[in-house]
């Protein structure tokens, strides 16, 4: 790692996962931040200008923040979700499905603001930016960390000029950062990933999926993280944006499951009716992401959680419902005394 | 954990996993037992007679070992498994189709056996064993160890009153040691398990699943095992009984997959041929187990891996050709090192 490296610079090793469409707000941010982690901001799902807005209001709370990107993927067939799309719209009588679209989520004009706007670091999702991108996210001093669930995605990353891997477990939450989700193997566990990734490269990696008390903090990094990344955890926070149908399943014990049923990517949430009833659902994003987009704002008004994608990572039952700078100093001291423990009993 | 605990008497906080049909052997326990760890026999698949003979020849070289034994489940309603066995005689053409049928594995001739015979610990798969059968183990020294896969098996596991956990996570080669097959959701990884058993139990935890290198080791003893127990990483040693075949696809780095199609129970095992032909399984242990092992028998026989139960966890690639007892000193050695290198980062 570089001496000046950022996560040398910051105090606690937690950054805060970017949680789009609700969690992440600047002062989820800003909290994390304050209390010596890293905040993030989603930028998935805005555009260019709304995010503008959201870095300038993280900017007046705190300036160790990163940017989280969508990679833009290729456009899927017709045929591929074509029938799903058909069966929805059987299936929601009144309500209104979606046209189902392709888009690049604004990419060029989010990599322009962030040259015009640097942040701290850009962590990039869904895919492994060109050599290019990656040199320019470098060149205005951010830091550029790319996601990876495979050691061969992390080879391709290494390749590209990551300054870090965020190396992603089977266990997280919400979307999977597979570089190719129709060719996704069956996911990897966090601790088995961090080895295979370790044996790609010396990067630093922080380690994400199903961290959620010191212990498994403290377990990531003994394991060869050098942070962890923690989204779940900090979805019960009061400075969190997520819904009250979102906060009573994350705050219930039900189980998790890997699923394209919302999205047409696979993304681990709470299982419910929709969820249940779509386990066939095919490899096509963004463009299943716009066709449930209308059923799942009605179902978020109306407060149904069976219709919801109630992303969630695997331990999110242990989420506590405590302001985020306690979440953070909690976790940072519960690991502390974790590796202590397990150095004193191995010796 | 109790003072004179067997978890505290080994001086290497490494168990062998049993693994059943091969690669377990008196040869492989021993050596782990030697280098300061934990070796095990899998009676899994064999007469109380055969595990008596097996018990005799470990017990000539350690009696640091203890023995697995598979909990008997209920037998599957002939519907559930008979459309896929047709569905394999079909296949099969001139190639001998087994039948299907249910056992209990000599599970009261093997109990009866380990109270003549004890060993220092019984590990239980596949279910919870009775209170008066954890009890009768203990009466004769023996500590009772539980596989567990979720929260709610670890509560009951508790309850029965076991010893110690074993912790098996998503990431686990061979069989999940589910109490249900059936009902179970998807596995949890083992770092947001270690997380979820934790708030349930104080028991001492042992940790299973993808474990393969030193910083793995220190990375599931930070997050609250008090041993982690390893499987695929002896596979290829000299002492372990893997057939070619299957050392071959383990030192390769294909994928792993969950999978029903060779036992009618969840194993992880390297996507080959069968186990991709064969993805709609049902869940009908050990009836499908029965049905499949003269198939799996000739492959092993004529060296052809595509036919073949390939168990392996998901970091089988980092497995090494050398002898278990370097494996345990290397590992060991490997820990210490990455705990105290995590420590030093973290304060």
């Amino acid at each position: 790692m570089r001496a000046d490296s950022l996560l040398r610079q910051i105090r606690v090793p937690i950054v805060q996962a970017p949680m789009g469409a609700g969690p992440s707000t600047p002062e989820l941010a800003a909290a994390v931040a304050g209390a010596g982690g890293l905040g993030f901001l989603a930028a998935g799902y805005k555009s260019a200008d709304v995010l503008a807005i959201e870095i300038s209001a993280t900017r007046e709370l705190t300036d160790r923040f990163g940017v989280n990107l969508f990679v833009p993927g290729p456009r899927a067939e017709a045929e591929r979700f074509g029938p799903y799309v058909e069966g929805l719209k059987a299936e929601a009588a009144d309500r209104e499905v979606g046209e189902p679209r392709w888009s690049d989520d604004d990419w060029e004009a989010k990599l322009k603001l962030l040259r015009r706007e640097p942040v701290a670091a850009i962590s990039f999702t869904f895919g492994c930016p060109a050599a290019e991108v990656v040199e320019g996210v470098k060149e205005v001093g951010s830091e550029a960390w790319i996601t990876v669930t495979t050691p061969q995605e992390a080879r391709i990353a290494a390749k590209a000029g990551a300054d870090a891997l965020i190396v992603q477990g089977h266990e997280a939450g919400a979307h999977q950062g597979t570089f190719d989700d129709a060719g996704a193997g069956e996911a990897i566990g966090l601790l088995a990933l961090l080895q295979l990734v370790r044996a790609e490269t010396d990067l630093p990696l922080i380690a994400s999926g199903g961290i959620a008390t010191g212990a498994g903090v403290a377990g990531a990094l003994a394991a060869g993280a050098s942070a962890v990344q923690i989204g779940t955890a900090f979805m019960l926070c009061p400075e969190a944006g997520t819904s009250q149908p979102h906060r009573r399943a994350i705050a219930a014990d039900g189980p998790t499951e890997l699923t394209r049923s919302f999205t047409g990517r696979r993304a681990r949430g709470i299982a419910n009716r929709f969820l249940r009833e779509h386990r066939d659902a095919p490899s096509a994003y963004p463009e299943i992401h716009y066709a449930t987009a209308p059923l799942r704002a009605a179902a978020r008004e109306r407060g149904d959680s069976e219709d919801l994608n109630l992303w969630a990572g695997q331990a999110h039952a242990l989420a506590r419902e405590e302001p985020a700078a306690e979440v953070v100093a909690r976790l940072d001291a519960e690991a502390r005394q974790a590796l202590r423990a397990a150095l004193r009993a191995d010796s």
